[in-house]
């Protein structure tokens, strides 16, 4: 197909903090752009520009280098404004041709390509994907006519909603001279050109086919939707896929589980599926991984347990509790450190967005944290809190904020030493205790 | 037998805060009233009266409901003269009958009813059950000639002993007119009228027949003598009582250990015996738990310890050390929170009773923790600490002192946040060490 | 051979500190006294004087009494002057005789005894053993020409070293006599007389051997190096020496392990060698130990981590880690307790040696600790930190600078108590938590 596709992977992405871009995250060991575009190109949508940013460039192009079958260009974003600027900062590659916008924050399924390549052989005008929710979501919504989009408008407010349908960022235009013209024409201040122009397209006469999408809907938007997604490429696990033969008898693997090359399972581990373990990483004795993906070359120490959990690459933990949390690459936890996951009062955890605390939605959630962190022994770490990059946190402290990258937060200890006239330490109690056993 | 029998269970029971009163735990599963009416009815004492307080009268209407056995009625006390004013709240339903009278705090072995209702067939005018102590026990006392009792003091000073025995209430009143104008006519100020009334009744020849027992006396006015009725219930297990079939392999089960329905036991966790484990209790990961008392639907998460203590039902653990404690229904630890259970400079374990520290003979006791209480991650309770019911203690706290019902204890934590100036974080070392592993 | 040896041991040992004299310490069960006097014995160096100090008198009088093959004496030093005043000390007991005088601070191998008493087959006037270094290391250091040491200097400034050995103190005098004489006319204030009078019996034509020593140096000066002692004897354990018949069938022990008389050895447990575990030491469920020497008499409770330790006698550990660190007889630490080893930023350990952060060359350090201390739950060790003899740490304590002997360092937590008037706790999360697992 003469189809170009505009993956747009440039925006910014600061509500994802601290958090780096979300294609620097890999799932099953495969960043998230590999399954995008293997998925494109098994239906031959070959024709591939990207536009990024500088979080993510070495990984695209990284990602470029791998996949020979694909025609890949990377792109760098001129025009500032959100999706209709990242599409006109490509005008000169898609001029003249039809082509795919592929949105910057959503994971779906195989399926969703193929019934859009379906879709595509009625030579339509174009094609506009939609979800049915059954919720709030801060989006665009499309209202929809037997099978044509009569419109589309960005982030109503919930009291106006036009209809239940959420508009996918999986969209067709055929006629790309056209979307172009269109977006130089919208005047407007808000992030909304984008739809404002695919608006002034429907009033313009171009008939928009609706796409109703039924399947996974994963959405990267605020960092703790890792979890949802990684649980979704976990649950794609089936049985036992073990590439590795350093696996302790004593060690129990129940569920299904995936661990690479190279992987140690150490005495009387235990994985309870789905997990997935990368290639290198060490599983001390004692610890127990549940419902959790980690990365490469991680050593868990003796005695963790990690549960519902994200962790990246070159991680070190030990004697941890790590729950229902999001650890980017490299990152150490002190003997003790805890990641607590649930409110004592059993409300919902918040998180603290743009200075705003905000609803979750997830009655479980640990901590969310940024690469090259070091966190000290004893420490605990409050539900939902996150850490910024390259920070240090001290041995013993209770961090119940966020702390900002680069920053050392120690313990402002208070403690008293007096002289220790009172007692002589005798081990006569103890002895006795010993004899006992 | 056309005996009344007046358990006396409508006590106050301040000085055994921050538990609920001692009928409201239960042992084995059971509360202690079936224990105490199941040897009352296999004895032909079936007609009884259960002086209740408003802490415990639902339970006894429970137990009223599952035992159609007895004749049980609950009678509210309206005279607040301790153990006389119980009698007399009953009076209309005694009035004419011979009567017995069982006390509010003891646990006793069913021999002590087949002895009593031995010494009914004798039909004496009345009967004193007594205990030889060895040492100093804050109750009343009995002399005794021969067979008869001659005197009763209610805690006479430590000085002036009348005898080593105690008077324990299992009493018996062949005419209960008698008893009651006994009890009009004593004036008195203090908690004695029923012990001054008795003194009255010998006085004017009514002849009290002494039976010593020598059997087990469970004594409940301070919570941390819940401790050792429950070490007297766990060593009634003999050998393995297994109700449940999910029990991992990898567990081990070792001494005497009832397990009940629906117990799941998680692999590599150990049980050491005598041990009991309630209804619906899930036993985590590589936890121990050794010679302690567990209630129902429990969740003792990984990598507890709990050693040599009670624990109520709808319970919550996790990584956590409980020591010699007793922890109240509906209560949750957040990982790393420890009840330690020794003092460091190995003195005998002390707790505030009516602001006065008392010793509590033990040299090791652990947190005594009311319902509904919630204690964050990494906290640390110190020996013989109390923590009233519906409190919540927050995560790194060291607690020091006893907790009131109904508060929030949160830690002043003092931490300093600067710029990390001062490195990079690299991964060099680990690295290598990882190289190593 | 009528051989005198002088075994300086009364020197001061206040940079060992908070360890007691390195003579007080066990490796392998036995104190460093029997291996070097059984080294003598065995090439017929049976005539000893031992000069010793307040603290290892009467370890020393013990060792006599257990080694019937040599002819000991104890000398308590009257001559203030370092190793020359040591020396002096022994005149009535050497004069006329040959002697050897072997150094305070070293652990060498049998070969150097052997070829020592080689040479003497030569009758040399004087043997002076050395050592070749790699860097800088403050000791004397000698010149040598062809098989004759031409000069020894004291502690020579590091940019004005007169060569790479180091004096290593296992030297030979021939003429007692004369060795006295020059002691007593070298004018010196400072620590150097013994060189000086070397070198003064050089200056007059006597001819000092040179012995090469290429084998293992053991030094213990500074606390921190009982780690390297340590690990030099646990790796002359080869294969299982397994003393014990109290091991679980569930515990693994892996690699170069001896374990001896009356040790337990609970279910779960993982020894990792080079290993020692002392007589009547119990090694708790899931615990792991892992290259350390561990002492008699320890209870190292459940779920603990001891990694490349030095542990001595009468310890009490429980759930605690305990990395890189040596701790002496006599200590406890409560539950959750942890000894870090390593830096968040990655630096080398420092430790603080008369006022003045020395470097300790290790990566890894953890807590050096004094005998007879305590140390609360919760609490947490810095690295490289020592802790003084009969000293407490209180509860949740962060201890990041040494502490003398003596004191008690207790918490001065802040904490507040407000009304919990936010929430009646509930358990409903709970229980459908439960549900699910």
């Amino acid at each position: 197909m003469n189809i170009k596709v505009l993956i747009l992977a440039g925006g910014d992405s600061s509500r994802f903090w601290p958090l780096e871009d979300k294609h620097s995250l890999k799932f099953l060991d495969k960043y998230l752009g590999y399954y995008c575009l293997g998925s494109l190109a098994k239906f031959g949508l070959t024709d591939v520009f990207i536009v990024v940013n500088k979080k993510n460039k070495t990984i695209f192009e990284g990602i470029k280098r791998n996949l020979n079958n694909l025609n890949i260009s990377l792109v760098e974003q001129t025009d500032p404004r959100g999706m209709a600027g990242a599409i006109i900062s490509c005008a000169n590659y898609i001029k003249g041709s039809p082509f795919v916008v592929v949105g910057p924050s959503d994971i779906y399924e195989e399926i969703l390509v193929a019934n859009f390549v379906d879709l595509l052989k009625t030579n339509p005008d174009g094609v506009l994907t939609g979800i049915t929710v059954d919720s709030y979501f801060p989006g665009g919504y499309l209202s929809v006519s037997k099978d044509l989009v009569t419109r589309i408008v960005e982030k109503p407010s919930p009291t106006e909603l036009p209809s239940n349908i959420v508009s996918f960022v999986f969209h067709y235009f055929k006629n790309a001279d056209l979307m172009l013209s269109a977006i130089e024409r919208v005047k407007s201040n808000k992030d909304n050109v984008y739809e404002k122009a695919i608006e002034l397209l429907i009033s313009t006469g171009v008939k928009f086919k609706y796409l109703p999408y039924t399947g996974y809907w994963g959405y990267l938007k605020y960092p703790w939707q890792v979890l949802n997604v990684s649980s979704y490429f976990l649950k794609k696990i089936k049985g036992h896929k073990i590439k590795s033969n350093l696996i302790s008898k004593s060690a129990s693997l129940v569920g299904d589980i995936w661990i690479d090359e190279d992987v140690k399972i150490l005495e009387g581990a235990r994985i309870i599926g789905p997990a997935f373990i990368g290639k290198g990483t060490v599983i001390g004795q004692n610890s127990l991984i549940r419902e959790s993906m980690i990365g490469r070359n991680c050593v868990i120490g003796f005695n963790c347990e990690i549960a519902r959990s994200y962790i990246g690459d070159n991680c070190w933990f030990h004697m941890n509790f790590i729950g229902d949390s999001i650890v980017s690459g490299n990152v150490s936890l002190g003997a003790g450190a805890i990641f607590t996951n649930f409110r004592l009062d059993e409300r919902g955890i918040t998180s603290t967005i743009s200075g705003n605390k905000s609803e979750t939605g997830r009655a479980k959630l640990g901590a969310i944290v940024g690469p090259d962190v070091r966190i000290g022994a004893n420490s605990t770490v409050m539900p939902g809190v996150k850490i910024g990059k390259n920070s240090i946190i001290g041995a013993g402290v209770l961090l119940d904020t966020d702390l900002e990258d680069n920053k050392f937060c120690v313990l402002g200890s208070r403690k008293y030493i007096v002289k220790n006239n009172k007692l002589a330490i005798s081990n006569s109690f103890r002895a006795k205790a010993v004899s006992k056993l």
